[in-house]
């Protein structure tokens, strides 16, 4: 094992293999002043709270509702998942499904044309996660959360597997500063014919990984992972989460499950609770290392239209909202991470849940 | 010219040919509610100011200073360049400069290196630019936003040129939303051994541009720009000031030079004072349609290891921060605009200055 601390003083570049893209690693940047006053955003009155229970109707009809036994129901419903009624992509509920978009001609003299435009059609969902108006996944009881997993597993089930969507996310923004506009607990799911460009070169990296080295990516790197320790901050049997190595923002968590599978949306029941506890204490963590931190979780299952069941390696990753996006990392998609991987972790295993 | 107005209810995708990404225009996001209240950020006690006349003691000493009329003046300076006492990269003042960086060797059994580390030196500068507490640059006179572009220049000569850094890049954060720790105004400069990979791609596209169709790409797209006039906000003799097609979010205007130019520090004294008129312009055309906003600018020159003085065209980008990086964003790199750039250019147009 190689020693991976460095002076506290000197910049260091790491790269991140799936990506292809190098991270600066600047820990002498926390020590800079910082001249502004931030306020805690407070929140509005909740009584129009659209996600409270009561308040159904002032969202469209749910597509799925689970008692908090876990069987189907409107009433008494512990989750609900609605269409989104401000929803990113053009809904396609029941019909007429995905197929080919509609694109724009070339407008201007050269070949290539610069103003390419598509139509996007999809869902764009909401998961309720509770009918009380609570703010965080950590406020949840733990059954409360394998819910909600099961909701996030039924519907991408529903988009990848009936619908035959490309792609589907399921993400979840806490607080404003994520990208959050409402304050009910809530994730999101985003179904669409596209393949993010991003998406599908993550996708190939695993490829060639798999086509250089006979084995997965991710199965490989989470057994250095283990045998180095340092950026590991909690295993179960059956799933693991590590600080990455060349992370672009601080206390990025990612969880994997540590035998190989493709699809978030292929766990049984028992994979699905012991990942909600997992997750549930790890949202303590970071809860507890940053309190009122704003966090995002997003996981990456693989895409409907490129399965590459051998080396795809789903996962799912999540982060407080510490640093900002400032012009540098716009004009280079180059970040400048001021905490390494090995000293977050150490953080995390220390905060208690 | 092709109509480009949609119903404000649907969604489209939009090709953005430089980066090869898709970007989701979504106006009826638009109208989603918001349960925040936000608090306008306020700024401690200036007296220590460390960028503030009388206190030049706080930074370390500058590598360059312009008096009011442009003359070297340590004592009754306008424009005062400092190394950033909190770098993002290892500083190699005087030297012993750049060179090929020392890497990590491979740890694990697999050929490929999945924890690759290299040293970053380089330099990370600030511009500060003015003696007195300003907060925005639209506060300076036109006479000072000039010198501050000429500082530019000249710092942008010595790294690229007498240094021979394979990137150097000018950007301004404004605002703590926008990455800024100190509220003084002031823009920064990082100059590096590496070529990060999206810039290394979006030289490469140009050049592909090139090649294909026997003409620079942005040449081309500012004709089409100036024919179909719907994104061009402001015009001058020379430069053009633009809401690109497939803009990643809300109010970004770019600014090109409209006779080809690869490089930003070829631009002589007239020309500097030309795009400081027009810089200044924008940033109030931006201040008076979102008061208070946090903003960004960033001047994408030529690498210095890659020129490609036919294919490559400098521009600058400059936007306000009205939307956050959420997780279908993070998940996807694909990014959901809830304005379309027609809509903002008609709003920057209608912006008194």
């Amino acid at each position: 094992m190689v020693t991976i601390e460095r002076d506290a003083t000197s910049s260091e570049l790491r790269h991140d293999w799936l990506s292809d893209r190098w991270v600066i690693m600047a820990p002498q940047r926390t020590a800079r002043p910082f001249d502004f006053v931030r306020h805690e955003t407070s929140e509005v009155d909740p009584s129009d709270c659209p996600f409270c229970a009561g308040n159904e109707h002032l969202t469209p009809d749910a597509v799925l509702s689970y008692g908090p036994g876990g069987e189907d129901s409107d009433d008494n419903w512990a989750v609900r998942v609605v269409p989104n009624k401000f929803p990113a992509v053009t809904e396609c509920y029941p019909d007429p499904g995905f197929g080919v978009p509609s694109e724009s001609a070339a407008t201007e003299k050269s070949s290539i044309n610069l103003f390419r435009r598509k139509d996007l059609t999809g869902g764009h969902e909401v998961i309720v996660e509770s009918p009380r108006h609570l703010n965080s996944i950590s406020q949840l009881s733990h059954a409360e959360v394998c819910l909600v997993f099961r909701a996030y597993r039924d519907r991408l089930r529903y988009w990848l597997e009936e619908r035959g969507a490309c792609y589907a996310v399921v993400f979840k923004n806490v607080g404003p500063e994520a990208g959050a506009s409402l304050a009910h607990t809530h994730s999101q799911l985003i179904a669409t014919s596209l393949l993010p460009p991003d998406v599908k070169r993550a996708a190939d990296r695993m490829e060639q990984y798999m086509q250089a080295e006979g084995a997965c990516l991710f199965c490989d790197l989470i057994q250095e992972e283990i045998e180095q320790k340092v950026r590991v901050v909690e295993q179960t049997p059956d799933f693991i989460a590590v600080c990455p190595f060349a992370s672009r923002v601080p206390s990025l968590l990612t969880i994997y499950p540590t035998k190989h599978m493709a699809q978030f949306e292929q766990l049984d029941q028992d994979l699905l609770d012991q990942l909600a506890w997992l997750t549930h204490r790890s949202v303590r963590r970071i809860e507890n290392c940053y309190p009122n931190a704003a966090y995002n979780f997003v996981i990456h299952t693989a895409p409907g239209c490129e399965r590459h069941e051998n080396s795809f390696h789903w996962r799912m990753e999540l982060f407080p909202r510490l640093t900002k996006l400032a012009g540098f990392e716009w004009g280079s998609d180059c970040f400048i991470n001021p905490l390494t991987p090995e000293e977050a972790a150490r953080n995390l295993r220390n905060a208690g849940v």
